[in-house]
């Protein structure tokens, strides 16, 4: 689970880190050096969890002061690459898919949704962004841009065939909302969302608290 | 992190265990034993911590043949409390909340979302689970059903004061989708979700690949 040395779930928490600090700069008016200790206070981390996660995006602090908050930023935004901009395309433009095409959080990442597809008769009327899903219209999209990242949001059944798709046209990654493990080369990340899961961890927490 | 001596990370895995146990079974007529080599090259984990995360479910396997199938399946779920039925609540039904709101992935892990609530110009009119978010109309829905969860999909600025209403009708556990840390007592769970998080994850990825 290590990517060029740096452990899958610290990548999982440098994002926690990057909004939280940034919501204290900009809604919360701090400056100056934030410490270890408040962050792991504010994010319910350990404090040396914290200056390890950190450690990674732009080394150690200043002994007695700590981070200085807006390089830390800037640091974990360009360890994280949230200026090299990634198109990405998602493929099935229902509830799920709609509401992340329609979402702004990704573009702090440097992730910009370009497109959406989806069967024809599906398409709301509404949707600029989205096409038939056709392997024509595809390839005209990756003609014309540099597709990074697809997002599979189809019914289980579609996805393999969805996905065979994309790595014809070279996808570097896929995030996958379909229950299902996707088939892909080596060289092509697989990123599996389930929502189910999250929920579920919530419910087996309230589960074991009531025993 | 941990919850009644199990940590939230292995919490976090046992769905997918599950998924991936069902998966086999029913789509691929797997049958019998299987192995925690099986197990963890399938889903491309370490052996170790295959039989560790699954000891906390259903104790160890059985020498050279592995776990029962079958009866892995239904401690996992028993583990996760699948078969105690939770109601939850969504505040805030726009693109994602309606499509959480209609996803059926969560009853299998005994979770039913049996309301929504929004701006009474924002309902959609064939949404006939959503109601007004009004204080009255939400207690209502408390005072006939045990509602174990809420999930906020507002806006950020209004989180705060939704999370207040649902802490108020005695709220077990939060889902939080707003990008926002909620203040609540300490009996009052919190899973903070954020999409943005996993496809930063992918991107950073890609990133430090292309390095």
């Amino acid at each position: 689970m290590l990517q060029n040395g740096i452990a899958k779930s610290v990548l999982t928490r440098l994002p926690l880190y990057l909004e939280y600090l940034i919501d204290l700069k900009e809604t919360e008016g701090y400056s100056g050096y934030i410490s270890a200790t408040k962050i792991a206070m504010d994010l319910e981390l350990g404090e040396v969890q914290v200056r390890k996660d950190l450690s990674f995006a732009c080394g150690n602090g200043k002994p007695k002061l700590g981070y200085d908050l807006v390089a830390l930023i800037e640091k974990i935004k360009d360890y994280l690459g949230c200026r090299q901009r990634k198109n990405a395309i998602i493929i099935g433009v229902g509830k799920l898919g709609s509401a992340l095409l329609g979402y702004k959080g990704f573009e702090r990442y440097g992730i910009h949704i370009i497109a959406g597809f989806d069967l024809k008769d599906k398409i709301e009327e509404n949707e600029s962004l989205v096409k038939e899903f056709t392997e024509k219209n595809v390839l005209e999209v990756f003609e014309n841009n540099l597709i990074d990242i697809g997002i599979i949001c189809v019914p289980k059944k579609f996805a393999q065939e969805v996905c065979d798709i994309l790595v014809k046209m070279k996808i570097k990654a896929i995030w996958n909302f379909a229950p299902t493990r996707l088939k892909v080369p080596k060289n092509v990340l697989v990123q599996n969302e389930n929502l189910a899961y999250s929920l579920s961890v919530v419910s087996s927490i309230i589960n074991n608290k009531n025993k």
